[in-house]
């Protein structure tokens, strides 16, 4: 390796960690131009050094190779309290002045980027969307090495370069990820390098990968299917060396298997000490490749002259003057090794994706409607439906969307897919195998993090994507989905940060249709999650047939920077709207069934509006809400029925609340200002009243929902020890409504009597009333 | 291996695949001692024959272990939609009958014992708590290898038998769980057998590990640290020679173990057909060895006489006749296989954990007070006086009270259990290191899935312990601490089953004080998630000071079949309660603080009850309602202001929904039914909404909270982002109390400027305005 490359890579390292240093310590004299005081010094020091000098390295490093094989190339921090790290490197190459053009690259500049680090009205702590060339935050770890392979998928020019704490490493996600290279395909992928980065320690302790016996972490990588190349060791230039002459091979090795050698993929573990380069001993006790390291070493520097003392020296033996001229530039021998333009790291179009998204070519997905004559008359699957759409959708973008799932997406009824592509696998094939190839468009392993990781990444490098998954095993991913959407929360209040697409799940399999798998598969609280999060970036859709779900389907697949959740069954429900009312339907968000109510068919010509309203949101909600208005029609044919269903949960908040949140007086007018409102929802009630509590008629809202009863039994069971059956609506309204409980007493008895016979039927028989399986609308 | 052994073994086996296929099967005819008609067949064939026979080989061969050995033993089984072979074993053990008398061992037993299996009114599809001998429910997979250790841990006799499907293995809390290893003690813990059951597929795709060369496979179960053993093959007599010897070889190293040799822990790698010795091929398409052997083979069999023969001739196969004797029962040649009484794995105490549940030894927690001359005077951590109670409880409870957390235990501030303990650690330590030992009562690793499903496992076998964590991380467990949740729910209906110790988690480094880690550490919502579950089984407890927190503290260590949820902070927070004050206010779950109120000093006299009630839930909303009520003290010393502190939130319900719940009367009392009542709130504010929707002054209730604002600023900067803050607190009292609004617009404006002057300083500085860093009571 040239002696002066090296001596470059070393002086951009110095560089990196002199303006880490300042970051978490200066509030002014970036330059040491005069002796630190504790005016010079933050109030409160915040921030993690210990991983800080590994990250630059690696970094400084990449660069060199970028600039040697014009490599396109981005980096993932999986150490994400490394922040100081990304915004260094983004200044100094350049591209955080052209972000933020009040930080310039000169010594103005230099004090402000040092200020501004974990700074009240400043900059996160940890890489953070405000980082210049980031699509991974890392506040919560265990992601980074299913981001980069999200990111690489179908880049098939693009290294991604992944840096892994060793601390991570011990997560469950991480630990799953290592085997995404048995789902990426040579040809059509970019290549992954997992760079394990073993400083020792997490925040209090020794880390497991660093203390097991180096021949048993090396068979764990290969039996991971890496060939790992260790570069271990704490002084600079030995290690620069080593590294050098390692990535040589490595990507020797990666332009081997883009060629199609057929072998494993490199990977690297870089053993350096903890805080390296940072004070070894303070106050007589070890820093310096120590958990001590951690955050930050020097903590009394303020008040402490002493330690003020060692953090100059600390400082200046990064020999500023070399690196910076007078003005607080970078000097050329630094800028000389920055790459060009968009191969900067910091500048990659594919660390701020939304620059390169395009919109999909979507189907027109009238062309796949079920035809409706007459609502609630027969029956689709919805989720069969919406498959074949998603059929030709994967068929004309064939290198921009992915459908994701935990091997679910033939139990969801979406198998249309597979005619027209396969799924994603480059492991062993058997002649038995169906669907399996490198190049396929459908992602399935049984692991929701992967899954979610995976299109995280995806979408953040600018492409497309679906998640379906069982409902209550959703939950699995909340944490994932909680720092997803703060991630979108975030770069929404970022000027340069371009929209991405939006992050669909397609949770199916739902709590009422669980039935069989039992208890522990029911579970519908994942909505309750969704909603905390800023009502800017979430959406909840229920829609209630084959043809709504195909229209809340092309509407989410249209939009950008949102979380769209969307619940919707596999299982046949009843078809209620042609397509043009189910555009209608989903437009509005909520609506009347006209013909499901009777307060026009009333011989009262005074009544206005309805006695009572019957509400439902969820396919099997809506239906028994159904049955349970057919039968106050027959059998209270006086009574003014009102039904309600409603697609766009959001619909019920205020305004204030929620961007499609509907104003008082149109809530009035549909659900009444003191009617009786029974409403029948898909998952925990409390939902429900926590979104209209301050509504008109809220004291008026009676909400049916799952409360968390269940057990393998048939649908109609699972409804009934819910109460959301459609005889215990009607027992529910004739409690309500004034002057029913009298005059329709023999009715209430009935439907109690009814109940107990379909509980009876049920255990006898292992199966639903008949009248129950294969109800329609009868009028 | 004496043949006459295997002989049984293989009868024992074919009995259990015959009771499993029954149990898919069969309503009726049990031993099919007349030909098979539709009436035989159950109408929804619900089930997962795939993994079956594999489960039923290993439970098979550890029972010849069991006996050859005098092994204590227990049987988690990974592939939980193996229930039917759970309960078969159970019912051949006799277990079965002794739990449920009514499902004898005989025909009339084994009809039941079909039926029952997947139908209404009977038992759930899964291995669930109504299985005897299970602690692992396998409904969502991935956490049956965390729960092996957890249930190894101190229970130094016993091993654990783990079946790992090969699906499951793809998750990624399975892959983190294969490092537990390094966390055991050889002297003090028993010993998991990692049974990985390479069957090849999961629901319709092959696996990873099944496809993975054979030598990368073994290279990563070695890097794991384990010597695997494989077992390959579809031909029973070479499998049953082949298992036998290698579970020779396999007891034969643990014991070698145990005895201090220093060498790896065997495991077992089982590769055998899917769906083995079930129909090879149905309607010409491959089953046996393929996925679609994975749930119910013969789909057709009520209506179609072809697959009714097949399944005839399958259940034949097994020749029952001679397993069974005339009237049902297993021959003697099964049950003399059959461990005698608590040896036997389906009966042993420690998969019902609760008739081994001992209390803990607790220190008098009243001792470790912090004194309180009067109240918010001066400050503590509460969660570092808490560590020093904690201390005690794990010297006094050496062998049943395990301390559990993320690395975070020291960061948290619990670090006086180093007094007395080390963190448990079985790989290499450095001289640097501290309180690092094999027996070690704190488990630290970073993966909060480690963490949960070890102490789930610790938990359902018997013992105790204290889960701490970051608040906003805790999310990352929400779907294990669902399905623990629904375990406890079903076993409390399950008179056999003795309660176990609640499951503690202690949520500190909470939302408030996360400034430093910015938003991706900011996050209240697992409150959301835990109260979705049933009332029955979840408590929350937000105690605002160290007092406080050790009475809530002691009674959560004291309860069973809970999962408690403890908000508490490690940042100093003012002492408000004398240790007796803290009991009583603790035992009330809320109460008024009434040197904090001035409705006793209104000099009118025919005033009755409060102008106002502020009331606060969690410690930094508590202090920020004191400084408000000070405030108001201090301006508006007319207006009468009820200080309410709440610390068990689900007080807050109706006593139907929550045996804590408050009568409407008691809660009238407290918030009055028509004041304006500002609530001040540690999470989400929709919470307390959604808990008192049904209060009569639900509509005078203006609940603050956090409202996903946050990034790296102070902590009154957090404060004021979410409105939370002192100022705006009287703001919103002058906002809505009536005749405010112009009596004390001139301190409203006051407020308003207040709080851009804390802004500006804060930015400016760094930190906050000092009068708000050291407020204390002024009164």
């Amino acid at each position: 390796m040239d002696m002066d490359t090296l001596r470059r890579v070393d002086m951009y390292w110095r560089a990196a960690n002199y303006l880490s240093v300042g970051q978490i310590y200066l509030l002014d004299n970036p330059l040491l131009t005069e002796p630190l005081t504790p005016e010079h010094i933050k109030p409160r020091l915040l921030g993690h050094w210990g991983t800080t000098p590994g990250l630059n390295f690696c970094f400084a490093h990449l660069n060199r190779v970028i600039n040697a094989r014009d490599q396109e190339m981005i980096y993932i921090a999986g150490p994400g309290h490394g922040g100081p790290a990304a915004v260094a490197h983004a200044w100094l190459e350049g591209t955080y002045t052209e972000r933020y053009p009040g930080v310039t690259r000169d010594a103005a500049g230099m004090r402000k980027l040092f200020r501004q680090f974990s700074f009240p009205g400043g900059i996160p702590s940890h890489v953070a969307p405000e980082t210049p060339g980031s699509i991974h935050e890392g506040g919560e770890l265990g992601y980074s090495l299913a981001h980069a392979y999200g990111a690489a998928f179908d880049n098939p020019d693009l290294v991604v370069a992944c840096v892994i704490g060793d601390g991570e490493a011990e997560t469950g996600p991480l630990a799953a990820s290592w085997h995404s290279n048995k789902f990426t395909d040579p040809a059509r992928d970019g290549v992954v390098l997992p760079i394990l980065h073993l400083n020792g320690y997490k925040i209090a302790n020794p880390t497991v990968l660093a203390r097991i016996p180096e021949d048993e972490l090396v068979k764990l990588l290969e039996g991971y299917g890496y060939r790992p190349h260790l570069v271990s060791g704490d002084e600079p230039a030995a290690m620069h060396e080593l590294m050098a002459e390692t990535l040589e091979t490595v990507f020797d090795q990666i332009a081997a298997y883009k060629e199609g050698d057929g072998g494993r993929l490199p990977m690297i573990v870089l053993r350096s000490p903890k805080g390296w380069t940072g004070p070894a001993v303070v106050d007589g006790v070890p820093i310096e490749g120590t958990w001590r390291a951690h955050q930050v070493p020097l903590a009394g520097v303020r008040d402490d002259a002493g330690h003020r003392e060692m953090l100059q020296e600390w400082m200046r033996s990064y020999r500023p003057e070399e690196l910076f001229d007078e003005l607080g530039r970078p000097v050329a021998e630094i800028t000389v090794t920055v790459p060009e333009g968009e191969r900067r790291m910091s500048a990659s179009p594919h660390a701020n994706g939304g620059v390169l998204l395009r919109p999909l070519a979507l189907p027109d997905f009238r062309d796949y409607a079920v035809q409706v004559k007459s609502p609630a008359a027969e029956s689709s699957e919805p989720t069969r439906v919406l498959g074949t759409w998603l059929r030709d959708v994967i068929a004309a973008n064939p290198e921009t969307f992915r459908l994701l799932g935990p091997d679910e997406t033939a139990s969801n009824r979406l198998s249309a897919v597979f005619e027209t592509t396969d799924r994603a696998w480059d492991a062993e094939v058997l002649p038995t195998d169906e669907h399996l190839a490198a190049g396929g468009r459908v992602m399935e392993v049984l692991s929701e993090h992967l899954c979610q990781g995976w299109l995280e990444g995806y979408l953040l490098t600018g492409r497309h994507g679906l998640f379906n998954c069982y409902e209550a095993f959703i939950h699995i991913v909340d944490a994932m989905f909680n720092q997803h959407a703060k991630w979108l929360e975030s770069s929404k209040k970022i000027g340069w940060r371009a929209p991405v697409a939006s992050l669909n799940y397609l949770l199916s399999s739902h709590v009422w249709r669980q039935d069989h798998n039992g208890f522990s598969h029911q579970d519908p609280g994942f909505l309750d999650v969704v909603v905390n999060k800023k009502a800017e970036v979430v959406r909840v859709y229920l829609p209630p047939d084959a043809n709504t779900l195909l229209s809340v389907g092309d509407h989410c697949l249209r939009s950008r920077d949102y979380v769209n959740v969307v619940v919707a069954g596999k299982q046949p429900v009843l078809d209620l709207f042609t397509m043009d009312e189910a555009i209608a339907h989903c437009t509005r968000g909520l609506g009347i069934l006209e013909w499901a109510g009777t307060e026009n068919l009333s011989r009262d010509e005074t009544a206005t509006g309805p006695d009572v309203v019957l509400a439902c949101a969820g396919d099997v909600p809506t239906l028994e809400t159904l049955a349970a208005a057919a039968l106050l029609r027959e059998h209270l044919p006086e009574l003014r029925v009102r039904v309600v269903n409603v697609v766009d949960l959001m619909r019920l908040q205020q305004p204030s609340e929620h961007p499609h949140g509907m104003k008082d007086a149109e809530f009035d007018a549909l659900f009444t200002p003191d009617r009786p409102v029974i409403f029948n929802f898909h998952g925990y009630p409390w939902l429900i009243h926590r979104l209209t509590y301050r509504r008109t008629n809220h004291a008026g809202l009676h909400v049916r929902g799952y409360k968390e009863e269940g057990t393998t039994t048939t649908p109609f069971d699972m409804a009934m020890l819910n109460d959301i059956d459609r005889y215990h609506l009607v027992i529910d309204v004739i409690d309500r409504v004034p002057g029913l409980a009298v005059r329709a007493a023999a009715l209430r008895q009935r439907m109690v009597d009814t109940r107990l016979r379909a509980r009876a039927h049920t255990r006898e028989h292992g199966e639903d009333l008949p009248e129950v399986r294969d109800w329609t609308w009868p009028y």
